[in-house]
């Protein structure tokens, strides 16, 4: 086993290695740029050392400054967290040059699975579900009519130079194709001199759904079931919960063979994420692989009594999984609380906490590296505390995070609590109907604010 | 269902089970005493009544007021936490008289359960173990040793009129008990002025494991597994856990059949505590019985997936249980945190709570009223936290509540928590190798308050 562990992070999930590595009599090391001296993770690890200055390019994007604080600690293994550096290929590699466990994808991996077309072109390799599209630009509107018969209506036609939403078409039906067609291609010439187009299945009301995979170096991979994060806005998750309430029995056994699948196809060595898109009809689409812990992941371990980080650590020393897949026995949801202003398009409020209550008591667990007197700096990610409540069944996960999100209060800050108590109340959350499209029509109702 | 529920407490338990309420749709009424007001079970209930001064004779303990309180507020149950008014059967009659639902145990219940006689010949009654030993006074040295053979030795002669030790004697064979009983009787004289003995049996290497029951109104009754208790000061607990490091599967079913035998017997309604004292041969003898919530009871519903408190309110309002008994699926501990000087004989230590930090992550559960800028009043109980920490074994669970403990800092006044830092790095206790007397032999370590 590992005797010294560096956290290439910073903020909860730099507490929550400190936490885990602790419990299993590891040593750590955190890294902090100067914003973060008085941070948690850097008061709560064994040696701390500083990689530089507020900026992230120069301390946590900060290779060799990261590589020389292992050096120096005489750390064996680097765990990067989320974000940063996390699914780096060169830092993988760097750290594997450096006789450093890196405790995280391969470089290889990282590589297969970062670049879109060559996942992909991957999982199809793999016989795993991946969105319905031409190869590439399509020639012209006869190969989009072939095409578009072939993966079956309805389709989206895009411009490959495009953006915000121009040059973008929704067809539903042949006879409609041609018309689309034309002025999409007009629209993208206009607007980008460049009227290239490729299309794509159109996913019907979709939801965001991920599988939980775990694999060993015998290339072995197992799944832990699902988390649907469906909630998000501008791509960032705000809310996720296991089981998704679009769940079935069926849909989840073939979600997660087609996981494991996946993992197993590559030699997946670590824990991982699938995330698929899952249309109305329950036909799900490979997105992308995430190569490394994520924020979300507290709520796989409240419903099936695991600890992720355990695990990434125990199969990075080499430990093998069981075998088995694990299934929810449990619901849990976790809130993801920013220091932002919902009330201001979610504008980033950073500054210094006056005063915080947490949550507490049965079913309510709380990752944060923040406290009364902490100081967040304007320089990284917002989230300071994910708010995680676990119960018997989603309606009572419900309630219990209604009565968490009244108890956690911040002064000082703006924060997305208010919008969280607003959504819990959202009679379309309430009852699990919600796509990756629910915050377009979402409107903030300002009263929830003054609540408390 | 209840529509409003008054809590007549303070502290963590009116939070718990403002919590419950909350979470189950119900209103809740707080009332405080003056010295309560800034307490944040006043802030977090629907409607708050403020019932006296700081003295619990006057607020906490006055039956009038509590009831005045719950008649304004149209509240329609009281649930009495722990202490206070918990086991009061003249405030539980007086709740019945006045058409509010206790959520309690009855006023034949209290009565029967509380005096300790008549507890102790109900359970034989019942067929539940109790301590052997004499019927009262013992006549004369030849009725002490036919009541020693027939109980077995080793026995305890203890002066009726006795204390701190004074006309005790354990006798572990007969040949002795002349001598024994000689000295006895000739102490007690001299320092009571009566010579009364009577005889128990001595339980050698005792442990105080007490077993969850829940019955309800048909008379039906089920266990919930067993919490041990055994390190105490003066008969105070200072930390529980379950499973029990002692029981054994067998243990847990006798001891688990027996508790729910004392139950039914009386026809209990509600969640109750059966107290067991546990010998080293795994002979068990009924102590006594709780009619209430006890402190304790979060660790019960970590590892079986329950909220005890919710059961609680079924039960009062009529619900029937399952009738299957609930086996621990982890391992929990709770450290009971006292704003106590351990290094002044656990002196109390009340005050402004400057700054905290509460641990939290995976497997941590915090239950606490308590807050930076909190000032502890010094007129109640001191326990101002429960920390419980749950894991997979009993190994993660101590390396969990190291952890945990390491992260729980408390600024201006003085906690129990080095005293907890260091019982978790005790040999004997992480052994599991510990009886009631653990603490007699307890040597405080003062390093340990200035390792954070």
């Amino acid at each position: 086993m590992f005797k010294k562990i560096l956290i290439a992070n910073r903020g909860e999930i730099a507490m929550r290695v400190i936490r885990t590595a602790k419990e299993m009599g590891i040593k750590t090391v955190a890294v902090y740029s100067t914003a973060d001296q008085d941070s948690l993770h850097v008061r709560f690890a064994d040696e701390a050392v500083c990689i530089g200055p507020p900026s992230s390019a120069e301390s946590y994007l900060k290779i060799t400054n990261i590589i020389s604080a292992a050096e120096i600690t005489d750390a064996d293994a680097i765990h990067p967290g989320y974000g940063f550096l996390s699914e780096n290929s060169k830092f993988s590699k760097t750290c594997r040059e450096h006789g450093i466990k890196f405790i995280g994808a391969s470089p290889e991996h990282i590589d297969k699975m970062g670049d879109k077309a060559t996942a992909k072109a991957t999982m199809i390799e793999a016989g795993v579900p991946v969105v319905p599209g031409s190869e590439g630009i399509l020639k012209d509107y006869a190969e989009a009519k072939k095409i578009a018969k072939k993966i079956g209506y309805p389709v989206m036609i895009k411009a490959t130079a495009g953006g915000g939403g121009k040059g973008m078409r929704a067809v539903w039906a042949e006879n409609e194709l041609e018309k689309h067609w034309e002025s999409a291609v007009q629209e993208a010439t206009a607007a980008f001199g460049n009227g290239g187009m490729y299309m794509e299945k159109l996913i019907e009301e979709p939801r965001h759904i991920e599988i939980q995979v775990a694999g060993d170096y015998t290339g072995r991979a197992c799944h832990l079931s699902e988390r649907d994060c469906s909630v998000q806005r501008r791509h960032q998750k705000l809310v996720e919960e296991t089981p998704s309430p679009f769940m079935t029995d069926d849909l989840r056994e073939r979600m997660g063979n087609a996981a494991v699948k996946a993992a197993e196809y590559i030699g997946y060595e670590g824990v991982g994420t699938i995330e698929f898109l899952v249309d109305k009809h329950g036909d799900f689409y490979f997105m992308e692989m995430n190569t490394r812990i994520q924020v979300e992941h507290p709520i796989t371990e409240q419903v099936i009594d695991y600890d992720l980080v355990k695990e990434q650590i125990l199969l990075a020393a080499g430990q093998k999984i069981s075998g088995k897949n694990y299934f929810p026995k449990l619901h849990s949801i976790e809130c993801r609380i920013n220091a932002e202003d919902p009330y201001a398009g979610f504008r980033p409020s950073p500054g210094l906490i006056t005063n915080i209550n947490i949550p507490g008591g049965h079913g309510v667990r709380v990752d944060t590296h923040v406290y009364a007197g902490y100081q967040i700096p304007p320089f990284y990610d917002s989230m300071i505390a994910k708010l995680i409540v676990t119960s018997q069944s989603r309606e009572e996960s419900l309630a219990k995070m209604r009565r968490a999100l009244e108890e956690f209060y911040i002064e000082g800050i703006k924060t997305t609590v208010p919008f969280h108590r607003q959504l819990m109340d959202n009679p379309d959350f309430i009852a699990g109907n919600y796509t990756t499209k629910f915050m377009e029509d979402f409107v903030l109702d300002p009263t929830y604010a003054d609540r408390f």
